[in-house]
């Protein structure tokens, strides 16, 4: 059952969704984090929220906010340090090409493991999405790679009680983030403890990669450490619903994280613009209930005998059988 | 029930499905009609087949193919000018920038339609596949437009019995091909009559439409005339089986063809390389039957009600359910 | 010379350029209409600017703009009726399913052409960015059709002194927008007078179209009538400065400008998120003079005797001659 | 200059260049080696030439092969194991889900292995383009990558005077293959010795990477090893001539050559479809030279000045300058 996993969300997927048109948000703009946590409470099954760093917690309301999530009977599953919603990390954070601005990003992300130890949560999410390029000649490839290394490096160092990991992206905000895809992100943090990959699903599509083949290889390298759900359409990341588009690949990757024994947080990083958020997160979790009965339904031995024989058409009947064809 | 339709397959989905890599294709090579058409035989529910003009059919054996195919039980569908397997068509057919070619190319369309006419066919397809361009600055853009205008209407004119589709496609074989999406189609015929589209799925998903809203705007302005089916992952025209990726923009294209009263053929262009053809084929319209099926139990009205709200979250529940959750 | 085509910016430009992310801006934020006014004197070369609705101009303050921008020395080339930035086109303008919603675009519509109107500038722009879907099931696309061309054609007959033009994307605000390529824009208009298209060159790459193509088909059926300038990757409208990534396909865009005989406006729309806002302009039209001169330098002669032959070893080599190779 | 780098060219693409629409090519079809080299021989500069085991070269004919093309004045600078062309390959070669076939083309490699030795040539180039999937559900990707590691390890072991490259694409021919980006080439070959990476760029360009950016990653991790050179639209994998469309990129391709001291071959893998072939190649070489010296007389230095400003407007401003602007 899908049920043995932890199920979280962001919190922001309880906020305003704005976009670069329309920067107040096609919903309610202006929630507070006290709003948008009473949304949070009506999704039934909800274990935990994400949290970012200096929107949601800070050095003087921390202990209000330990106590707020725990009164709502929420885990703080990940924080979030703030590396992409303030101007000064417009040219890159831990791999900016100004020196004072890679390490005020350090500064940022060990606030941000300072406040996860004392929550309680045992990651921070690094994601580099400012760290990138626009234009060809942009960007000195070789030095942000150490940059980017190092960065993480000094962080994954610093609390052994809170890991630190890498969530990939290929672009947005950049049209080219250094961090582009799984394989990168094992490369980046080879050799470091304490360190692991955040798998957000729409991101792997937008790479052009299937999720359910990165989170193997990420597993078989031992740092699928996290997974975000949403859907998109493969040349952005549109972050919605959970399976809305993708059904086949969803099912896929759900029979993998079975195989390679996950067993750690589905948390929703979905942007319901225009859908009130409250039906959006309890549909999205009813799509993933929804792929564990039809995997599980078919149990994964009998999907196992099918994969051994690769055959394009043995393969399509039994996605077809677990829809009830 | 999906069987009003009548259900067709391209003839060589039964050959031997090369690429550029294995040019003498993945499974048997060098099938003969005969022994392709027995493999057809073996497809539950098949109604007709597509031929290709002198691959298939040519003046010498055209009484022989008649009968042949007569006795066979199945019906011809389509008759497809061979416009793209010679060198000679390397630089496009109805719209070569030399004129002796775009002769020729309509000379080839109407011994089709002549075959056709012959053979109780009411379509020749007219794939201008070559017709396009692979790099900057290598086609008289204004040209060309007017040259593949002027050879359709040529040939649409030839034999009122035989109406002369059109078939889109963005890319493959040229980098960019002229007729690349379904307006273009519904722009470059518009006045000219008998004629029509043929819209082939994966040649709609490549080039960034949703097949349903493709099928909806050719049905409002009356040439929604043919449909192919196959699928792919957006970027190539992969020819899978059917709804084996894209099951969701299927279940919306089967729901709009019942509601704007296609009634035409549905039939298969799909290109299994490695897999067996007939279970290929049999694979494809059970997906099919399953498709419709879903719509069906759900109701027409029912699935009307959820669009006229146009709510992601409302959406997302029907398909949801649609599928057995 | 270039400089016989007016040069537009779109006032934004000069702005505070957000995203998603970081929604203040990664400039500094909040200028006044008259910062970014100042900004765009500084721009050697601008002829006029475009303004956004109700954002710029509205009832009270027409005299008041009317002189600025005249005192400044700028005709207004362009007022963009305001259909994207607020909550409630968040679900469709002219196209939206509530026919409330649809009849107060119309009004917004009407509003921006008597501004245009006083303000002695010949076009709106009515961009449908909210009309689409964001996922299958979602519209009903026979009535989107509908409403779109009703709309137009109301606010088409409502001043002939003002042209409506219609401005094309495939995606972005919406995953789907309904009007999402040129071909749409012609089948859209046809036979409503007093509209035309507006090309944008990043919305035509990110549609999947050559640029150039996509100027002589307009051009052909008349209704090429204004053309916003920038640059993308081809998956998503990144804005970028002109010229940046596509120099091949912008050279043959220039040429075709010339072939097909447009004397509109070329007006930047770009979006420099992390750059100085001036440079960026200034830039843009450096590229596009180095454009026209190159094509200038070669002859349209010569390009076309090469076109003729269709040749990619020929074409080829021409770019690398205009590029001095 | 460019004429420190050792010029290479597939042999095939001096042959018939058949795709799978017009299977016999577009030019002439059939020609022997000894035509095609030929055809070579009037590629001025051209030092050397890759060859296909088995299509090429083989146990019987090594010593005419040796001859042949010492004669001719070509290094063999690649033997490419035929591990694409057969039905045999179809499922796969050294990670096919079949032990035997994965066996066989162990074997196969290694016979290219002995040839290159004894024809002096120091690489082979594993491409495992049939390694993949079409479908979901379709590979079993722990097991795969397993093979894949395996299978490069005793080949990499079994002549330490031929190094045993691997070459990566994204797809085609599968839909996905496993090995599809450079980052992924790194993770398998870590830690075997004799081992590299052959950075195509139309792959890398297709795989959503920028060429420069991977060959940077490449050179870090050593193992940037050859180099294919041809060009594409980013969606497949059309091998066009070089630098035909991605002129600032290849710009930027070749800086970061000179940076990470790239000494090795740079091979043409080009597929002129349409185009005669000796143009094809000289022009593609025309092309590289043109690079080289526009990046020369701008020079390193001001260029690596501009890079470490990491600035748009600064970027874009010297690209047009280094274009002639």
């Amino acid at each position: 059952m899908y049920k043995q996993y932890k199920l979280g969300a962001c919190l922001p997927t309880f906020g305003s969704c704005a976009d670069r048109f329309c920067l107040s948000g096609y919903g309610r703009g202006g929630r507070t984090m006290e709003e948008m946590l009473e949304l949070a409470k009506q999704v039934e099954g909800l274990d935990g929220l994400e949290l970012v760093s200096n929107w949601h917690v800070n050095d003087k309301n921390i202990n209000y906010v330990a106590k707020l999530f725990k009164d709502a009977g929420f885990k703080i599953c990940m924080i979030v340090p703030d590396l992409w919603t303030q101007a000064k990390w417009g040219k890159g954070s831990i791999a900016a090409p100004d020196a004072k601005t890679r390490k005020q990003a350090i500064v940022e992300i060990k606030k941000s493991i300072d406040w996860a130890a004392e929550l309680g949560c045992e990651f921070v999410d690094v994601w580099p999405g400012q760290d990138g390029y626009d234009y060809p000649f942009q960007a000195h490839y070789d030095d942000a790679w150490k940059w980017l290394r190092d960065g993480i490096e000094e962080c994954a160092l610093y609390n052994k009680k809170v890991k630190v990991l890498v969530e990939y992206k290929m672009k947005e905000p950049r049209t080219h983030c250094f961090v582009s895809n799984a394989a990168k992100v094992i490369l980046l943090i080879n050799g470091i403890t304490n360190t692991g990959c955040l798998l957000d699903v729409g991101h792997s599509l937008a790479a052009g990669e299937n999720m359910a083949e990165a989170a193997s290889l990420l597993a078989q390298y031992k740092v699928l450490s996290y997974i975000h759900l949403n859907d998109n359409y493969r040349s952005w990341d549109d972050d919605l619903l959970v399976s809305s588009v993708h059904v086949v690949e969803y099912l896929e990757l759900v029979y993998w994280l079975k195989e390679v024994k996950y067993d750690g947080w589905l948390t929703l990083d979905i942007f319901p613009y225009r859908e009130d958020k409250v039906p959006a997160a309890r549909n999205s979790f009813e799509w993933l209930k929804f792929l564990f009965e039809k995997i599980e339904q078919m149990g994964s031995e009998e999907i196992r005998a099918v994969i051994r024989q690769s055959d394009g058409n043995l393969v399509s009947s039994l996605v077809r059988k677990m829809l009830g064809g």
